[in-house]
C-alpha cells in the first residue's frame, strides 16, 4: 500500500544551503520566511489569521541517505531516526511549528522558520494550545544538549 | 510534482468507527492504543523510551470528500481546511501528540489516542517542549468551542 503526496504550495526562506538552515526554529525565532500557498488551495486559508502559531508539514526534498540509526545535529550519540528529528528518515516528512505574523491573500508570512528555501509545502494546520502542548513532557536525550552550530558533513 | 508514501507501520486503537473516535487526544487522555513499527523499521526506535511524549503522522486512510471550507466538529461554522485539523483534507494526513506508556520491542503502547484502529502510520517524531510547546499561542476560533460530542453526518 502506497500513498500519494502532491505539494500545496511551497515555502520560501532566507536558507539556501543545509549549512545555513538552523537547527530548529526555536533556535532562530528572528528568522522570517513566507509560505506561499497554491492559488487554487487559497479558500481553504479561511480563519487561518485567528491563530497565532501554525504547523507546517513539509518535504524535506533534499536528504540525503535514510540511516535508522545516526548521529544528530545536536548529539555525537547515534539515536534512532524515530527518536530525534533528523531529515533524512523514511517518508521524509517534516514538521515545524512557526509564528504566524500576517495573511496575505495566499501567502503567509511566518517568523521562526528554520526550513530550506524552496521547500515543498503539504499541509498547514492550526497550532491549538489545548491539543498540541505537553509543557511537562520529557525531552528524553535532547534535555541535556545546547544548541550549537551543526557539525560538518553530518547532512 | 509528486511523492509516495509508504506506510511504516500500524496503529491499534479502540475506536473502529468514525463516530467512536474521540475529536481531539487531549479529549480522550484515557484511550490507550498501541503503535506497531513494522519489524524493518524497528532500529529506528533506539532511545524513544528516554521521551514522555511522541508526535504520531499517520493517514487519514478513511476519510470522506475534501472540501476547502467545512464545518468542523467543534463549530457550526465553517472554516478553512487550514484553519482547522478536519480529516477531510488535501494531502489526508494526521498529527496526534500521544503520551509513550511503555516500549515492547517494535510496539508502542501509548495514551491519549485519537485514531480509528488500523490506521497507517507514517512517521513517528519525539516531542520536546523546546521546540514543539507555545504555551501562549492565540487558540482562534476554537477558543470559545468546549469539547461535544460529534455532530451526526459531519464525516
Amino acid at each position: 500500500m502506497s500513498f500519494i503526496l502532491k505539494p500545496i504550495g511551497i515555502i520560501h526562506s532566507p536558507f539556501k544551503t543545509k549549512d545555513e538552515c538552523p537547527i530548529q526554529g526555536a533556535n532562530a525565532s528572528d528568522s522570517e520566511g513566507s509560505v506561499e500557498v497554491f492559488i487554487e488551495y487559497q479558500d481553504g486559508l479561511k480563519d487561518i489569521e485567528l491563530f497565532s502559531h501554525i504547523i507546517l508539514l513539509y518535504l524535506f526534498d533534499r536528504a540525503g541517505e535514510v540511516k535508522l540509526i545516526r548521529q544528530t545535529f545536536l548529539d555525537d550519540e547515534p539515536h534512532g531516526v524515530f527518536a530525534c528529528r533528523h531529515p533524512c528518515r523514511p517518508n521524509g516528512i517534516g514538521l515545524s511549528v512557526v509564528k504566524l505574523i500576517k495573511r496575505e491573500k495566499n501567502v503567509l508570512k511566518v517568523g521562526g522558520i528554520d526550513v530550506l528555501d524552496g521547500t515543498p509545502l503539504i499541509d498547514i494546520k492550526p497550532y491549538v494550545p489545548r491539543f498540541d502542548n505537553v509543557p511537562d513532557a520529557r525531552e528524553g536525550w535532547v534535555a541535556s544538549k545546547q544548541w550549537r552550530s551543526k557539525p560538518k558533513g553530518r547532512e
